[in-house]
């Protein structure tokens, strides 16, 4: 089959739609500040007619992550579904041209494009409205045998655990990776995520399903249901074969049965807006994981991406992450 | 009829579709760096095949101008074309979001709604390719009288000189606007257009149609065929009431029949993306100008406008000009 793939990541295809909006617009709007709410149409069009001017650009979880690692020099391929619309030729577009293997052909019927309405408020922080439209529609027929097996690692978003056709995807990949002794990473995605399906996902890391996983402090506290984060990473620890969880400016810290390793955040001039910033760090972490090198160092490409992204609007990256790197004297 | 409007633009609905660009690019495309190449559906297509990653944001020189205008806190009114398409809701929303007036009905068939793809090198420069669709179906229909007559300024871009329709309805406005002892202003646009239609502007200026001129260095030049910068300013002297020159980051000079003013630019960390200067330059003039304000000041907010816009991608202002015009203390 051959390493045609370092990752290949399985996620909603999302085009999102970002603006700046004070905080007391999430309160009227009865959003919950820095996490994501699945939306219906009606609500969309509701919330896109009071938020403020805005800007176009893809998102998507795991499709975030995969050009992250493209802009690395990575090899990545992304799964996911969109309409033959406006939006979807969009999100086509900026995969492709980011150097990602998109395969799927555009759904011709059914519901429009994914969007996420984003809001940013002053302090950096994103909350995400997500109309996942088109995203629903993946299912186990789009995860094809031979390019799962083909990549190093199979990356998965937990937010596909949402729609029961995703979560088939997402079963079907991890075995088809686990066969072709691959890896599977997995993101929590999200604390409230995580509140949908806690047994589940602790399940997914202590039957072995997933080999590699992703949090930030705040879905790790989520998962179990406790305000200790350090009580947390010793349960995590106890279940997982390798963790890393990120703490925004507080670095990250990557676990494993044997040892807890903390590294540091980069330090970023100003926060400007904060959407991406998991998805890219696990962009460095997997470039670096897929190819061997030390997990610490991993998790500083991880963390110099995702200060990237945090200074500038939208989640994908501005600079060439490679060129970053080398800059900082992270790769050769 | 009362003043309704400080500025009612007129131009053309744009959404721009930015991605970064080596200089290679633009030789390998055949795109002349800096300018406006207007350009048909198949050769949008495979420009946006060939481009990068790229963002999705509002543009059209006068609807920058007037989203500007707004920023600093002025009453402004736009009028363009724009397709019932999913940009043609893009385009609507955010103009109307940044708090300007957008009466028209969006056209339910014909060609969609205008794009722009526009390649920034690395040196912050902006190439941009048009495909006008919908903004052609601009003619003298879309201009009310109530509306023209009922702002102080009306805003022309001189890319309106293009489509026969659209010349017509430049025409149709300042004849109303003039009716209603408005004042007319115009923007020459793009060297390349004052190529086109060299003593036609020329003969507005002469003949009174316009009473306000903005033009960069590069424009100018052009409209007197003449690289002798001093020249050509003395020349505009003979026939313009009044006009404004930009120089990037020389300042800008502003021209009566009785004196020569040269304003300072704004000094900026690093040029990201010149998409908009010129729009945004005339937004904080035309602030001043319909506040009565002196010229100088008026110009010194134009020059604030343009050092935000060229600091980020894009050609809406992502600061509230306001209060950055405050925090200068060049307003109250």
């Amino acid at each position: 089959m051959g390493d045609r793939y370092d990752v290949i990541g399985i996620g909603n295809a999302i085009v999102d739609v970002l603006a700046r909006a004070e905080d007391d617009f999430l309160v009227r709007h009865g959003m919950v500040k820095g996490s994501m709410a699945l939306i219906d149409e009606a609500r969309a069009e509701a919330i896109y007619a009071a938020m403020g001017p805005a800007i176009e650009i893809s998102g998507g979880s795991a499709a975030n992550t995969v050009v992250g690692l493209a802009s690395f020099g990575g090899r990545g391929a992304f799964v996911g579904t969109v309409k033959d619309d406006t939006l979807g030729h969009v999100f086509m577009h900026d995969i492709r041209a980011a150097g990602v293997g998109f395969a799927a052909e555009p759904f011709t019927n059914g519901p429009s494009t994914a969007r996420s309405y984003i809001l940013v408020t002053p302090d950096g922080e994103r909350t995400m409205n997500t109309y996942l439209g088109a995203a629903q529609l993946l299912s186990a027929a789009e995860i094809a045998e031979d390019e799962i097996a083909a990549a190093k690692v199979v990356y998965l978003e937990g937010y596909l655990w949402d729609p029961q056709n995703a979560k088939d995807a997402f079963v079907k990949a991890a075995k088809i990776a686990h066969r072709a002794k691959r890896a599977v990473a997995l993101t929590l995605s999200d604390p409230f995520c995580v509140d949908r399906y806690r047994d589940e996902f602790i399940a997914l890391v202590k039957d072995g399903t997933v080999d590699l996983l992703f949090a930030n402090e705040s879905e790790l506290k989520s998962l179990y249901e406790t305000a200790d984060f350090d009580g947390a990473v010793a349960a995590l620890r106890e279940i997982a074969k390798l963790a890393v969880v990120t703490r925004s400016e507080k670095g990250a810290i990557v676990v494993t049965p044997d040892k807890i390793e903390a590294v540091e955040a980069f330090a970023v001039d100003s926060v400007v807006d904060t959407t991406g910033a998991g998805d890219l760090f696990a962009a460095g972490f997997l470039f670096g994981f897929a190819h061997g090198l030390p997990h610490a160092t991993s998790a500083r490409l991880g963390a110099l991406a995702a200060a990237e992204v945090i200074s500038h609007l939208g989640a994908r990256p501005e600079r060439n992450l490679a060129e970053l790197a080398r800059e900082k004297r992270l790769l050769l």
